[in-house]
């Protein structure tokens, strides 16, 4: 599952994960750092991210329910 | 973990989920349907996302799998 999937490490932050969307002028990056995650999204070839979000834990984990399949009401 | 997802059938298309980041001008939407995922997010007042992506069932899984900790490059 690594691949497309490239991981750098941010000293003294934490991590950095930039997913591939296989095309040129789309990116996602998220930040992953004391229990936060930052969302970075490019839709285009600018260095300017389009959206910038700030997640809780709580919230990333939701949001990645949803895209995994297996977020459920409860 | 329902709470702050609020989840809308889309006959003919799929499901939509609204997640909650507890802000008034911060939302990301996700689009649901035929293995495809879409990610609106929005990050002011009007109703014109900021960005949107199409993710493919693949993509989502490793972005959802970032977002909630279970990433390992393999």
């Amino acid at each position: 599952m690594g691949q497309g999937v490239h991981m750098q490490e941010l000293p003294g932050i934490g991590k950095r994960y930039d997913i591939d969307l296989g095309s040129s002028t789309q990116r996602i990056s998220v930040v992953v750092r004391q229990g936060i995650r930052d969302l970075y999204v490019f839709t285009d070839k600018g260095e300017e991210p389009t959206a910038v979000l700030e997640l809780t834990g709580e919230q990333a984990l939701k949001l990645g329910a949803v895209l995994t399949g297996t977020f459920f009401e409860g």
